[in-house]
């Protein structure tokens, strides 16, 4: 396998699906539109889980398993949200398969063994679990339920891509019960802000935090507030989004509490959620023509360290040194892989490292060993230095932050310079076209215009963003009225 | 919700099922067989995972995620395990809904969103994880290929029971891949191991290793290794399986590798796993009458603590010294919880955290400010003493790591007292009907003595330990010649 990536420049779209795979982060199966993650790119993965785990639990979140499919008489009580995942249901009918009498050896499902009621697997989880909140809740008391759960989940999608768009993919989504609106709110916002804080300090992407207009609305949701990144392309990317579902789902499943008065009520609501998607987001803001380029707070290697030698001799004095510098870095709990296969040559070993996006590569050779030195190179600038031994460990220390911030600040002056303020259309499809990147617009407020702007510009409204200033102007598009801008742009 | 559990003399099963329920560890769901797992038991369950996962990377494995659906096509290759488990299989036939032209508000299944290949929800992952690895193997340098996944599976049930038996479970399966049988063997004992060690060590259950005779294999496995525990009420419960899968997946899904000699072979496969159903084994081994009695290593919380007051002095006065408790305690790595609900009174908290199996309690009032002391409840004992203030963080690391042999030491001798040899048919009738446990037995070596034995008891053979000792001797049943006894239980 030729390892030299598709330029971004030639071919974006090629770029990231030879990234994907190259990198061994996952790749395509045999089940239409499903993914396989492979261990590298899982390991990415988990430690986006173990950190989003720890926030959630931070703020009073419990983790909790709900089942994998929901009875089609549940999926179709909340009527928005049942029309909203209808059409990419995967339905199990039958429970049993047997010998197909036509075909020696091979199955075919079994004619009797239909379920008398369909299965849908759970595109999202909210029915299945407002119809267990019912019986959880009784009174204030109970109040607020607080809850996460990590699952997988199907969305029956037409146009795969791997982590951006495909029929399985894995998730978290919070589902929370309060006693009042106002609560609610706070939660979604909350959970909104952890998505934020999580994504910018961990995966070191900018987001801008916004409400979706109506039409871009979570099915069943009043409000839906989200995280928007943009990638190196020019198009936006929906990291995350948390609801406030109003009571929608409290009614839908008869959910009710006693409140302090002694009255009933219905149980107010929020969803929110963040999923693999998270991964085609990493991918597209940081990484570059050699491969991926990870910040060093999601990097399941660290450090690598590989030997440069001739003979067997060198090869263990070498080790020594390596070994020592391995256990320096686990002590300041920096993860560190020491690379000394046999079956690849160093200059095999860098282009792999390079490709997988490893923040700091040591190469140690004899030469090194004579002047207590090590050489020590950048991924994200893919640059190299000779580093003294005695300082090693708080160099890469200082190096490993650094380059956390510097893959911050890089994505972020290059986000900040594609909000572009238009004011008339013309200006607005040639942002689009030339310049790429969130165009900020007034907009009349309705939806006719929104789908109109799309179907000219292909462009969506990715959000009202929550510290946009109140600026009175005219809609881009019709002229009529407007308060604020919005953010649009053309998405993932 | 009456707190008063029906006694285990009274009905083990009844027991069991309430235990489950009121304790907030699981509960059914309107879906026929699936569970949902409640905050509190999911808990537990992620601290098994956070162990066998600890365990399972130590010794080399590497974690990644496969499709939830498996295409027929695929599922049928393997034929032995085809036929296993064909007949519990839930499939997927359709990928759409629709509004049901004859029901206002209703949906159906589209009719013409019918797939031309049916999926199969996973029962088990072999198929889709062996037509992967054919892509991912050519050469010995590609092996061992060490790969886990943690993920839900399904296999329809008609009789479910909470944790024990149900429609969809948790679980992990390692999946590994290797150059020789001699390896893959070996790479199936580790892991049964791996297992014997988590259950003794972190669930404090007692096992015994062996082999399953073929009638009680893993459909498509050469061996199958595992690991039997014995619950309270004399019935066994297999704890955790370890598969020689031999090259019978490697043909199945042609996945062959060039060995060190440049020769094409098939790889040879292991598979293993242990599930949800630990949860069940965690509950019949240690739990009373008064209801969950937890290992420290698997408590979500180890201590609570609960103040005792009329004043709101003199609750400020309990809490500021449960404050320093708290530090105390998390500075030793130990989780506590502070139990201040205003809703409850210090009763329904004992009771409580008492039905929950919180491993110590601590309750504190104004006599214990006075006199610098602290009531002090051990869960498994449900003895109670006064403990002076100022050693209490060295008596409660002592008591949790004692709580934890004891338990062990306790489940062990019960379990020891209950394999009981025996020579003669009626006395191995006699056992099971009175005494029950394992039978420690001799058998002929056949399925057909094996089956007819299971017929007239329902004992079947759990295993032949691997520490088993050669004997001569005649089978139980047929008097026939034996060369070693086997170990036979009714069972979970
Ligand atoms: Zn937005
Ligand atoms: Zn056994």
């Amino acid at each position: 396998m030729s390892k030299k990536l598709t330029s971004r420049a030639a071919d974006y779209s090629k770029w990231y699906n030879e990234l994907v795979v190259k990198a061994d982060l996952a790749e395509t199966s045999a089940v239409r539109g499903c993914m396989v993650i492979k261990p590298y790119g899982y390991a990415i993965w988990e430690k986006m889980q173990a950190e989003l785990d720890k926030m959630f639990k931070e703020t009073g979140h419990q983790n909790a398993y709900f089942p994998l499919f929901v009875p089609k008489s549940l999926f179709e009580a909340e009527e928005k949200n049942a029309e909203g995942f209808a059409k990419e249901c995967a339905v199990v009918t039958h429970y049993r398969l047997q010998n197909d009498p036509d075909k020696q050896g091979k199955l075919r499902v079994d004619p009797e063994a239909r379920l008398e009621e369909e299965l849908v697997v759970r595109p999202t989880s909210e029915a299945i679990i407002w119809n267990t909140y019912r019986n959880w809740i009784q009174s204030y008391r109970d109040l607020p339920l607080l809850i996460n759960q990590w699952a997988n989940v199907v969305r029956w999608e037409m146009r795969t891509r791997l982590f951006l768009r495909t029929a399985e993919f894995l998730w978290q989504e919070g589902h929370t019960a309060h006693e009042t609106k106002a609560e609610a709110i706070a939660e979604a916002k909350l959970m909104n802000n952890v998505y934020a804080t999580f994504v910018e300090n961990f995966m070191a992407i900018p987001v801008i935090q916004g409400l979706k207009t109506e039409s871009e609305r979570f099915a069943g949701a009043e409000d839906t507030y989200c995280i928007e990144a943009l990638m190196q392309d020019g198009k936006a990317l929906q990291a995350g989004t948390s609801h406030f579902l109003g009571q929608n789902f409290a009614k839908a499943f008869d959910v009710k509490f006693a409140n302090k008065e002694g009255k009933q009520d219905y149980v107010w609501a929020t969803s929110w959620g963040v999923s693999t998607r998270l991964m085609g987001a990493l991918i597209m803001t940081h990484s570059d023509d050699n491969g991926l380029v990870l910040p060093p707070s999601l990097a399941p290697n660290q450090v690598v360290i590989v030997p440069i030698y001739k003979s067997e001799e060198d090869l263990k004095a070498v080790t020594e040194v390596a070994n020592s510098i391995l256990s320096d870095l686990r002590a300041k709990g920096i993860s560190v892989k020491y690379d000394d296969r046999t079956t690849q040559r160093p200059g095999a070993k860098f282009a792999q490292h390079e490709l997988q996006g490893v923040p700091l590569r040591i190469a140690i050779g004899p030469k090194d060993l004579e002047n207590r030195t090590v050489e020590l190179a950048r991924r994200d600038t893919l640059t190299k230095e000779t580093v003294a031994l005695d300082n090693l460990t708080t160099i890469i220390e200082d190096l490993l932050k650094e380059i956390q911030k510097t893959l911050f600040s890089k994505a972020k002056a290059f986000r900040d310079s594609h909000i572009t303020e238009v004011d008339t259309f013309e200006e607005f499809k040639g942002v689009l076209e030339n310049k790429t990147g969130f165009v900020s617009a007034h907009w009349d407020g309705t939806a006719e215009t929104e789908d109109k702007i799309k179907e000219l510009t292909k462009a969506t409204i990715r959000c009202i963003p929550l510290d946009a200033k109140e600026e009175e102007g005219t809609c881009v598009l019709t002229g009529k009225p407007s308060k604020g801008r919005v953010l649009f742009a053309k998405a993932y």
